[in-house]
């Protein structure tokens, strides 16, 4: 068997078999096959596509180039949520305690952000002493407490699609439903919960613009999980806006604290939340989506999955005394004010730009290397859908290094469309394929 | 402006500005933009096409990414030749004598063969003694002298497709319309000939296997050529069966001798040189090609183009001697002969497939550090519609490396197909575009 005939097949758009899809995943992973032979393969693929039966096996043979992680002592309970990522998002901070207080299991390994998206490992490093990173089985252990438990996702887990996804990055052939879902599935399968809820994000601060590639995209997934055994569902949702109204780690953090707190909380945030985690308790448990959901309403509104929070938390290492009154965390040395130059209805947003400004301020990366400022960020103070009068405050900008925001202000409003009449409201769910 | 954009926007399909080609080509010769990234981009190319805008730009900054054959001391009267390659084609040694005989001037750069196909300067290099490489005033001293010189291309002539076609050779983007076109025609703007004619091959034995691919590729070849201000035609010939009845480098100067001295000659090459070079002869001297081919037929049969033929292997220092009765040159250690194991008529060959027959002989290269076997090679006895007797001797093959020829001889059975029936014969000269 050669490279260059599996390239030139899938360039003449046929579809590659079981040892093909084998000798090349292998083959690159083990040097054999070289970054200039995978990216022409890579780009035949993305122009001409992979059936089901491809995008299936070369799950499996990229889950499978590592290690896989073995959750069996958790019988079918153990699940796991992924957002294909967007500006905002700090679900899985709110969701893991939530179905943890109802008796499931989340043992994550999470990752970083770039661009304009965020990561929760970040998220989660902005709070003090917290370790991302723990021996593994202090990761079972934790996991077995308390019900939750988030790592770094190191090295040794789906060596194939960090190799992949690095050429991918750099050659073009990163929006190809076929390379998205492989590399995604690839991570959860080899991460070894029973459930999986997938977040599908649609719109203008998502990888996916249009919802009829979020629902391909969510079809797919859902497929390839079921294919593999897994209790799987997809729920696309709305990411023309950023998620709730923090952007930024520690900030985020805090709006999730709030939200369990059971503090006045961003509407859409709050519906998101709840739908992925009754989506998990009904995956996990085996019950109706309504009844699940009740009982995520329960341990929202008595507070115990915040306290399961604070237990998860402290059970890291972290410094949970940071989210009492008083405290620094979430401030910053900077702060400014976007003004508002017109009066009118904010009609729509850009919402991977403002991610992007947020990344400028620091809350983000560029490229790999870059050190986060985790107290930078953005809080949205007007959203879609809301008047504003010329010269009112739309939006608090915060950052500890990067002390100069007027540059970043003016490109925050360029981010942002006003209009005489309110916009029509846009619904946050879209669907959710099971 | 970053490559990744340019890759991204030839894999949505769309047309690349002069601006962005020349970021491409320039940026891939200084290495800023990478192997991996360069595939990507010839992967998308292949798939979704270049417009003839693209074609013609990218052959002008390929030409120009190295040095250009100043030929203008020869007036309008330099011209040039050009094959797709193919096998047993030897006509760059029987047009060159004949044509300069009438007056015009081949100052040819050519390069060696790999694969199935022969190389001009592997030929020329089974001449003892023979220099391939001249410094440039030598070159063109001896073109002026006796209007005929062939060296090897050296690193300094378009080193971007140099480049590029060693990337393409390996991720199996070779086969594209548009990367051919640039490909060839930019070492040929740069070899710097007033007039071109381009001898397209099409069969099993060619890179292009019907007609209308190659029709395709020679309209298009002739379209940058006129755009670029030079005289023009292509000749479509038939490569379902090997050029002549030699394949291998001594054996095939040998042939081209014979056919120079008026001996009895293969038809098939005859016709093609004949026809080739009066195209060259037409567009050299803008007389017409019924002219032409008067003027060629006279300097064929008075034997002056093979006087010609003998002083240009001198001046090259080449030893003509071995082109007389008796010499060793042609011969070889190891002969055997291929015997029909049916009765019948031979209905088809497989060009490429004897080709690599005689490769395995040594008469070429499998890749490129190989060693020749100057000696080696095949002559045909039986021809495409001749009627052959089982035991009855096909074809002699010869090597002075390779002593033994079981497996090959079977191997160029198996290359040969019979019938019952005479074949219908097949033009030799497909079409001539102008």
């Amino acid at each position: 068997m050669r490279i260059y005939d599996i390239i030139d097949k899938k360039r003449n758009g046929f579809e590659l078999t079981d040892a093909e899809l084998e000798f090349f995943v292998s083959g690159y992973v083990e040097g054999t096959v070289k970054d200039y032979q995978a990216s022409a393969l890579l780009m035949a693929i993305c122009i001409n596509g992979m059936t089901d039966a491809e995008i299936m096996r070369m799950t499996l043979l990229m889950a499978e180039s590592g290690d896989m992680l073995d959750l069996s002592c958790f019988g079918d309970l153990s699940v796991d949520k992924h957002s294909t990522g967007g500006v905002g998002d700090k679900t899985t901070l709110i969701i893991s305690p939530i179905v943890a207080e109802l008796g499931l299991t989340v043992a994550k390994l999470s990752g970083r952000g770039l661009g304009h998206t965020g990561g929760t490992i970040d998220k989660l490093e902005s709070i003090p002493n917290f370790r991302i990173e723990l021996p593994f089985d202090e990761f079972i252990n934790i996991s077995k407490n308390c019900g939750v438990c988030v790592c770094s996702a190191g090295k040794e887990l789906v060596p194939a699609d960090k190799k992949l996804y690095a050429l991918r990055d750099v050659t073009a052939t990163v929006s190809s439903i076929p390379l998205i879902v492989s590399s995604i599935m690839s991570k959860k399968l080899a991460g070894g919960a029973k459930s999986i809820v997938l977040d599908v994000k649609t719109g203008s601060g998502a990888f996916m613009k249009t919802n009829e590639e979020s629902e391909e995209l969510a079809r797919r997934m859902v497929s390839i999980a079921k294919r593999a055994g897994r209790n799987v569902s997809a729920v696309i949702t709305n990411m023309d806006r950023p998620l709730g109204r923090a952007i930024g780690n520690s900030l985020e953090v805090m709006e999730a604290v709030s939200l369990l707190r059971g503090e006045e909380s961003d509407n859409d945030l709050k519906e998101v939340c709840i739908t992925l985690a009754s989506e998990l308790v009904s995956l996990g448990k085996g019950i109706t989506y309504e009844e699940s959901r009740k009982l995520v309403l329960k341990v929202l509104n008595d507070k115990s999955a915040y306290n399961r929070f604070l237990k998860w938390i402290e059970m890291q290492s972290g410094d949970i005394s940071v989210f009492n009154e008083g405290s620094d965390f979430g401030k910053a040395d900077f702060v400014s004010e976007v003004i508002a130059k017109e009066s009118g209805y904010i009609s729509s947003v850009n919402a991977s730009g403002l991610g992007i400004c947020a990344m400028h301020l620091g809350a983000g990366r560029a490229s790999k290397e870059d050190i986060i400022d985790y107290s930078a960020g953005a809080i949205l103070l007007k959203k879609v859908g809301d008047y504003v009068e010329k010269g009112e405050v739309i939006a608090r900008l915060q950052s500890s290094t990067v002390s100069d925001h007027k540059k970043i202000a003016e490109q925050w409003l360029d981010n942002i469309t006003f209009s005489k009449t309110k916009p029509e409201s846009q619904p946050i769910i879209y669907k959710i394929i099971r």
